[in-house]
């Protein structure tokens, strides 16, 4: 792959005319002060393009969406957008008719302070759900935010930060390819650990690009992006109300518009959306192991999905690989209750070392076979490992990132009911 | 209630002319030697009625059922059934041809061992997925078992013992009615702590009684009672390859058989199913607390049904209800992605102590209300509570009774590759 782009520093700074930084301004309310940054990471960011950017969007499917889904939907619809405001602590769903407001209301602070018209800035929030967002934060943190969007000051870190939630990482990327010529970069951060799994778009991601490329052209290659990367991920199965991937293009890499449809465009934005998408998992809540599941043969894409999500948030498979168990058994078992087809007589269960292809198989053909279960937990005990289910009934097929499920998980999502800081989005 | 039945000791031996016990035959292999039953649990049992009994049989809709699973549907499609042998240790599911060999097997030596016709025999197994039967222990269990068959060795809590994996408990009840004057008796007991999301059926429950009804209407009668029971809960959202309910009536009650239908008989046999399924909960693995999820207002049942299983499978929503927390955020989040119609606008969402009725309601009509996170707190750290979710939409409804996500749980379930007793079925 890299030998059509490489990877390159600056993450979603990268690209030409794209600027952007963070501030805390505790919208969890942790009253730590006015001022006071002290131990606490940024929360409110800001990302602008110096000219109009052609956008695209993909949001979360769930019916509960929350409201600043519901105007960056109607902006992304669009063709040219300027700016995000994004915030953490809190996602603004399940907030009724006054989230809304409060949502169009940061728009229209983020555009002031910017000086930009509202209708091009897009919104997004994650953090606790049904909590109503602390405006007076917001509109302190917008203005204080908005002086730092200088070239010299811009600071791509502090936004991968300000949005993220549980995480413990930043996630960030930037590729640089040539089209016709002329050099053309694509940055990228996402966040997400937990409610993960994303329907047609994954937790927060931002991509910014100095490509040339027409809005419906970017709607269509962001759509193949995503489907490829955010949506083949899965944590805990839950998906969540705010679900945003949010890309603006703003031709400042002067590209000849034509030459991208049939340049390394779309396989450079497949790369940065799949790297993003891994690292959500690597990073999930309590992650220790990640797994690179290949579903084939089934009756078509569709089945192979079901099959591949029936497996994959199964609470039983899940505790299985926390402990590097190669538990064939109860992956039978997720497959027989996934509504995907199968005989059971054709199934093969196989585990191979990551990416390797060299796949040592437990179960063919409805049967365990004879490979010793130490020789499998060697496979299944590494930090990731990839594991190939085989229906032999079709061609249908589909891979998909999860991840185990550990003690952490739940001792991270139980909170403290006497500790409001601990209760999670 | 209790008023028109009530509550006898003897479980599935209560029942008059039935007759069963437990024996230990090492079917996980623990390597604890011949005959020593030292610090280990029965593991075989069989279950006999004096006289052909009306029989009926509910089972997994997990398309990668059990070998003992296939035998049992067949003879339970039948008028009338002997007995029934089980084992606990292996599940005999996903074991090819040999597994069903190894399932006629079964019935077989338990039909020659209590000289009964061996298409009056009942199979079931619960255990490890994916591993052949250890047909030499069984067999020698099968053949230890039989002569403990008899009224004054009789032992059904050997039964309810030997039919237990993970369980922490026996699961058992009987009750007494009257029928124009006669009295009659239905026992039962079960088992199920992980892997439970039964479809059509729970983990393994045996219904004993000598009501004298028809094989038909006892099919009937059954079909209803799992209904409101069995199929009402979730540990983990895990459906079983083995999942079976067998029930056998046998008529020595002697009450006259059309009086039945009209007879108190439906509503001992929904309480003592719903009695045992609560039991499953209750010692569901790692359980520390039980919610009765009531959603009302949903468009049709099937789609109060879809948003209870959404709520109730959330590894979110289960990890907030094992800190007590009244995370309605989850809920709401849960409800958006299942596929039940909604509108978030319309939505209640409230805590009431156990079968209170006085529900404090945290979120109204789409917006969170004023109530104390405090004072739900107390309601939602009780070991059971009430969850009420009202859609008002239409007049669809269910109830399904789930369990919290514990660190216990993954504990439990990860095993430990270097010990084979800890791996899961």
């Amino acid at each position: 792959m890299n030998s059509i782009f490489k990877v390159i520093p600056g993450s979603i700074v990268a690209p030409r005319g794209f600027l952007a930084s963070g501030v805390f301004c505790d919208i969890k309310r942790l009253g730590t002060g006015k001022g006071s940054e002290k131990g606490r990471k940024d929360d409110l960011a800001l990302i602008v393009s110096d000219v109009p950017a052609a956008v695209a969007g993909m949001f979360t499917m769930n019916q509960v969406c929350a409201a600043p889904v519901k105007i960056s939907r109607t902006v992304a619809a669009k063709n040219f957008a300027r700016a995000i405001v994004v915030n953490s602590g809190n996602a603004n769903a399940a907030t009724g008719a006054q989230g809304m407001k409060d949502a169009r209301e940061m728009a229209q602070l983020a555009a002031k302070a910017l000086s930009l018209n509202q209708n091009g800035v897009l919104v997004c929030s994650t953090g606790r759900i049904g909590v109503p967002m602390p405006m007076k934060n917001v509109e302190r943190g917008i203005r204080a935010c908005a002086p730092r969007i200088a070239r010299s000051r811009s600071n791509a870190r502090r936004v991968a930060e300000a949005i993220m939630t549980t995480d413990t990482r930043r996630k960030e990327i930037a590729v640089e390819f040539k089209v016709d010529n002329r050099s053309v970069r694509i940055g990228g951060i996402c966040k997400g650990a937990g409610m993960i799994q994303p329907g047609m778009a994954t937790m927060l991601g931002f991509i910014t690009t100095d490509a040339a490329i027409e809005s419906k052209a970017l709607k269509r290659a962001l759509k193949v992006a995503v489907g490829q990367s955010f949506n083949r991920i899965t944590v805990d199965g839950d998906m969540s109300t705010n679900d945003s991937v949010i890309a603006l293009a703003n031709g400042l890499a002067k590209n000849p518009q034509p030459a991208i449809r049939n340049s390394q465009f779309q396989s450079a934005l497949n790369f940065v959306c799949l790297e993003l998408a891994k690292m959500i998992v690597r990073d999930g809540e309590g992650t220790s192991r990640v797994v690179a599941l290949h579903v084939r043969g089934a009756k078509n894409d569709r089945d192979a999905e079901l099959a591949a999500r029936s497996i994959a948030n199964s609470a039983l498979v899940k505790s299985s690989w926390c402990g590097g168990d190669p538990n064939w058994g109860r992956i039978l078992c997720a497959l027989g209750y996934s509504k995907a087809r199968m005989d059971e007589n054709r199934v093969d269960v196989g585990y191979a070392p990551t990416g390797s292809g060299e796949i040592l198989f437990a179960f063919r053909r409805g049967r365990p076979t004879n490979v010793a279960l130490k020789t499998l937990a060697k496979i299944t005990s590494a930090s990731e490992f990839d594991l190939h289910v085989d229906l032999h009934l079709a061609r249908g097929q589909f891979v998909l990132y999860g991840a185990d499920l550990t003690e952490e998980y739940v001792a991270f999502n139980k909170g403290d009911i006497n500790d409001p800081a601990t209760l999670g989005g």
